[in-house]
């Protein structure tokens, strides 16, 4: 899909925004101020799993995504598509998940579509979300602003959305309390945008996980990544579960966390403004920004070795975010 | 559908903005300056048609969408779902047929997103558009502002998207020159809005065709609108094969057509800014508003009678627009 995207969509509708490729586009107003615009379709299977829905999914992702851009969330819309037949009582029950998280957010769905296809033309409900949102003055969160010295620091244990979902899709025997992360963060990026232009750049780990986010933080930057394993937090119930099917938490993703680069010297209070917030409390510093290698992503493990932490290749849990 | 969307979907998403039901939402921005924003998903068979195609239809769907709201397009967002096995021609195709008609529009997709699903789990290619704009100050569209004496105007013949795409699809042995309609309005929009506080209203008669955006005129406004059978455009080749099929042009869907209610003494000079511009060329003034009765849309019949013009029941022809 990486790329689909790379090769095929970006060389045709090439322009300066797009090829930037950030979670949010930025628009800058003739009036002044700057708007992120985002949008995300959703095709999850299944479309319920412990801890969330299609619904929370897809109001959390967009509103992740424009609050990566350090944009307060304004308004989104929600374009459905449904399959004939799809029952009644699952719509009912997403929409409300999807106004109860919106509202959670502080932000309305304004403008809306529905279409339906026939039976066997899509499969149960698809939706789209777009949003908009208003980057306050002074913020910026790019790779551009990333410096060595920098602390990379993650609000919270990685992999528990898609190990969720997939124990469910896969009707794993597996006894486990592991819930889906999957929230909408502003609020907690709210607290830690009072650093200002400290926050350098942000990041939420879905497709791909914490690996993927990483790896985008180094080429944008083109700057080395060092992450200490195990400052990196993982439950003790995701952590069991990867082992036993050989998966690593690195690449799992999340659908309620945040990676965060702020200046080495406000480590500490990054830190703590986040452990302020119910959705930050088991947050972590996890590594720092290096001159290089450009690019990298190196991980010191437990027993003192050290590893490239690489993109993953090709999808390893489809249809999971 | 709509009722799917009155009873369903407004109720439990309920809130201000949602409820005015426009083509796009307004939005007004803290620092001044009113923002639409609007969606839609196009699940389109087939997805080439003569004319045009769903990249197109897409674009155009959602540039006329800010338009209708007053808006200048800004910035479009493209979400693709994709079933496994599309062939990449075909989606290059499509592409760059986005490409072109967001050239055309003056607009950029400036954020995007693609997921793949299995085969079977989708029909081909779906996609979202999603647009966001600026309504220049003083301009208003909206029922509210329409006044008895205005006049109805509609930029060219309706229903030849519709046919063209019914001809496409059901492999009808029709020799037809018919041609989708289907373009991105704005720049005839613009034109038209040099008239300023005297448009009233505007919409662009996709689903449910000329009849439907009547209605909705009709019951936004709470007045009463006469149209005159014989001044309304028709192509005579839309107008054959809808004899030939028994369908009526007033609820065909149009792509590239827009109805405007201006105040009744601009009515000749909307109609020539109309027609200074390659898409209005066959502009016509289709009829007037009246006090009453309320909400409901009356036609005089070439024969010097008249009927009521009611909204669509059920979706004549499904995945068409």
């Amino acid at each position: 899909m990486g790329k689909l995207i790379r090769d095929t969509v970006l060389p045709i509708l090439d322009n300066e925004i797009l090829r930037r490729l950030g979670d949010s586009a930025i628009i800058n107003l003739e009036g002044g101020g700057h708007l992120a615009f985002t949008t995300d379709s959703y095709v999850i299977s299944p479309l319920f799993f412990p801890g969330g829905d299609i619904g929370r999914l897809a109001v959390s992702g967009t509103v992740n995504d424009l609050a990566m851009a350090g944009a307060r969330p304004l308004a989104l819309s929600l374009g459905m598509i449904l399959e004939e037949g799809f029952p009644m009582e699952e719509l009912l029950r997403v929409l409300e998940s999807v106004r109860a998280t919106a509202r959670e957010a502080g932000v309305e769905v304004v403008t809306g579509d529905t279409k339906v296809v026939r039976k066997g033309e899509a499969d149960g409900l698809f939706l789209n979300t777009s949003g908009i949102g208003m980057v306050p003055p002074g913020i910026e969160t790019s790779g551009k602003r990333v410096v060595a010295g920098d602390a990379l620091l993650v609000s919270g244990p990685v992999g528990d959305h898609g190990i969720a979902v997939m124990i469910q899709r896969e009707g794993l025997r597996i006894e486990s309390p592991i819930k889906s992360d999957v929230a909408p963060l502003w609020a907690l990026v709210e607290r830690l945008l009072g650093l200002g232009e400290a926050v350098h750049f942000l990041r939420d780990p879905t497709r791909g996980g914490l690996a993927s986010a990483l790896n985008e933080l180094a080429m944008s930057s083109a700057k080395g990544v060092e992450l200490q394993e195990t400052w990196i937090p993982v439950t003790p119930e995701v952590s069991s579960v990867c082992e036993l099917l050989g998966l690593d938490p690195l690449y799992i993703a999340c659908e309620g966390r945040c990676l965060a680069v702020v200046a080495g010297h406000r480590a500490q209070e990054a830190l703590e403004l986040l452990r302020g917030h119910p959705l930050g409390k088991q947050a972590r510093i996890i590594g720092r920004v290096l001159e290089g290698p450009p690019g990298n992503v190196i991980l010191r493990t437990a027993i003192g070795g050290s590893r490239l932490v690489q993109l993953p290749v090709g999808e390893q849990l489809p249809r999971i975010c």
